[in-house]
């Protein structure tokens, strides 16, 4: 049998985490927390499975958590999501993003994907014979060149996936870029994809710029959100989708036939721990000063940052310390050094080379200063 | 925009299950338990949660649970699943269904669908456009006609997707059945997809035959499984699919960007548990025991019960009472007694109507008492 994927490979996560294990490094690569979740989460989800909350939750989600969540996306974003029609639970936001293209896209459509990007997008489209059309943002600054995309918008253009805060680069939209984003698809049926997994990640003075916040471009949008990277939880594999009733309508009939619901008794739990909204707003607190402490560390290394202005995520160019390719740079890092990173290429159109590595910052202090001390002799 | 399953509504299940609510009817309509999993099952979820299993599993799964299913399968049905490369866990058997057909299924490629059939394998072989070809078993034997298969298969068959203990009809597939399939497929390319999540569901002398069994069906074959069927946790969306090596690189090529992986806490959970052989070969005897009552409950009712040879369903029909479509004949029983059941007209080809219900006997003793109540009076 010949293989609908080809060219897809094992996920660049599993290869890093793998080779981390293998070389007994220190993981900075998958991004993922290696602390514990709060114990009042976990004893939430002992209460539900001692409740009986172990049978099929409805196909959408439990209606208080989607009551819960509309409410409070509503609240901070000024939208009009309804808990009936607009919301859906997910299998973590890769699930959600994975139904959101199974549920649009057909041979030939086009899908304007900003690169780098994560690494899930692509194969998506591809299964359904959809074709990515690929725009570069540029390091270091990884801005969008919007003329650029209104120059590769066509009629066969089905959707644009956007992405921020930014994986792999810490970059944050701006108010002004939506805008354009909104001009560019008014008046066309172009569909939004726009994954918002690190909404509370952002540092400094920067602010998340939901689309949901822009009636305009939520009217055609389909929002990832994730319990995983918000709870400290990335193995329970909880996330959400929001759009529009229609829009959602045909997401579902996908869904029902893809996992038909989510995992019960976690959805129970969640639920309660959402009704205190510190649970969720400290959490940019939390993660500014997990950077402030990486970068506090890493300062007098010879790595060249870009600004780290949401995500978990820290990426920086080596250019001073090797001229390797960051595939090689990253790999001897691992054998050599005992630390694993993500080589940014991986995520760049054409594997382009930038010599950029990303750094997750979602660690122990222990671990980080463990990580600096290898970034501080190279 | 126009949608890729215009045809497609909301599952049955859904919809039953809302009008039991809505009515506050005994619910013997969608296939789940009302009664909780063991409490050790449980502790053993409260103890992965605390010790620090919360991030992200690999995406085939953690290695020793992969360990302990493979030996399983291997042990029961004399196979050979190696843990390295031929399974993966997966967010219920609904999602394993959908990942290999996924995987596997192109435009015109057509897949062989035995009615009536549970009804997510359609829907999925469509969004790919892949050709359903549906083959009509009728009741109340629920035979397959192999003649009639040979009969149907083309050099465009993709794929020939079984399912043994047979959900609606209860029916179970005998050795010389899959010695049929076998003979069919031997020197094609044609693919399996067995659907045995009620592997354990078997009664009186009945035995399950599973694929796994027979080597040359098994080097072709997807087999999917459950969790939630066979630990009384349809909620916690957890099963598990395995094939030959080549097949499941194919598979995690769309698993890895469906759902990356699955709930980590609960597959530490599940593999503590599964340590002890009695978690999963007395369910057998306990719902021969559900049957038996059921039965024994309902044995001067006017219905006309199909043998249930497995699964937790009984199929009977209602011809004796009553002339209306089964459709519109379950609709009245939840409206007017308050019973929920399956019509399993909507499981059948152009929704053939033999005036059959299906009714759920995984529900207490008390529940299954006073549906027979209800039924004794029809
Ligand atoms: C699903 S593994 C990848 C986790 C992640 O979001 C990342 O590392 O970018
Ligand atoms: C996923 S809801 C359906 C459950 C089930 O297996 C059935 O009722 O047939």
């Amino acid at each position: 049998s010949t293989s609908k994927l080809p060219h897809i490979g094992t996920t660049i996560f599993t290869k890093m985490s793998q080779l981390a294990h293998e070389h007994q490094a220190i993981n900075l690569s998958q991004g993922f927390p290696n602390y514990s979740p709060d114990p009042v989460l976990l004893e939430e989800v002992s209460k539900a499975l001692h409740n009986g909350k172990n049978q099929y939750a409805p196909l959408q989600g439990i209606f208080s958590l989607r009551e819960t969540l509309c409410h409070k996306l509503n609240t901070l974003y000024g939208s009009d999501y309804q808990p009936k029609t607009d919301i859906t639970l997910t299998a973590g936001a890769t699930q959600a993003i994975f139904t959101a293209i199974s549920a649009f896209i057909k041979a030939e459509d086009e899908v304007i994907v900003f690169k780098p990007a994560y690494d899930c997008y692509e194969p998506a489209i591809e299964l359904y014979g959809g074709k990515p059309v690929l725009i570069q943002m540029q390091a270091p600054s990884y801005k969008i060149d919007w003329e650029e995309v209104a120059a590769k918008i066509s009629s066969k253009t089905k959707m644009i996936i956007i992405n921020s805060p930014h994986n792999p680069s810490g970059k944050v939209l701006q108010q002004k870029d939506l805008e354009q984003l909104q001009q560019l698809v008014e008046g066309t049926n172009i569909l939004i994809l726009s994954d918002e997994v690190y909404e509370h990640l952002v540092y400094d003075d920067q602010k998340h710029y939901s689309v949901a916040h822009f009636p305009k471009l939520a009217e055609r949008s389909f929002i990832t959100y994730s319990f995983g990277k918000t709870f400290h939880v990335t193995g329970w594999k909880l996330g959400y989708c929001v759009a529009p009733k229609a829009m959602m309508k045909e997401f579902n009939k996908v869904h029902q036939y893809n996992v038909f619901c989510v995992n019960h008794p976690m959805q129970v739990a969640i639920n309660s721990y959402l009704q205190e909204e510190k649970h969720y707003m400290q959490l940019g607190d939390f993660y500014q000063q997990k950077r402030d402490y990486f970068l506090s560390l890493i300062k007098d290394s010879r790595l060249e940052l870009t600004p780290s202005e949401g995500t978990y995520f820290q990426a920086a160019s080596y250019k001073n310390i090797s001229q390797e390719k960051d595939t090689v740079f990253a790999l001897r890092l691992i054998k050599e050094k005992g630390l694993a990173t993500i080589p940014i290429s991986v995520f760049n159109k054409d594997q382009q080379d930038d010599h950029m590595l990303r750094f997750c910052f979602a660690k122990k202090d222990e671990t980080l200063k463990a990580a600096a001390k290898i970034i501080n002799t190279l």
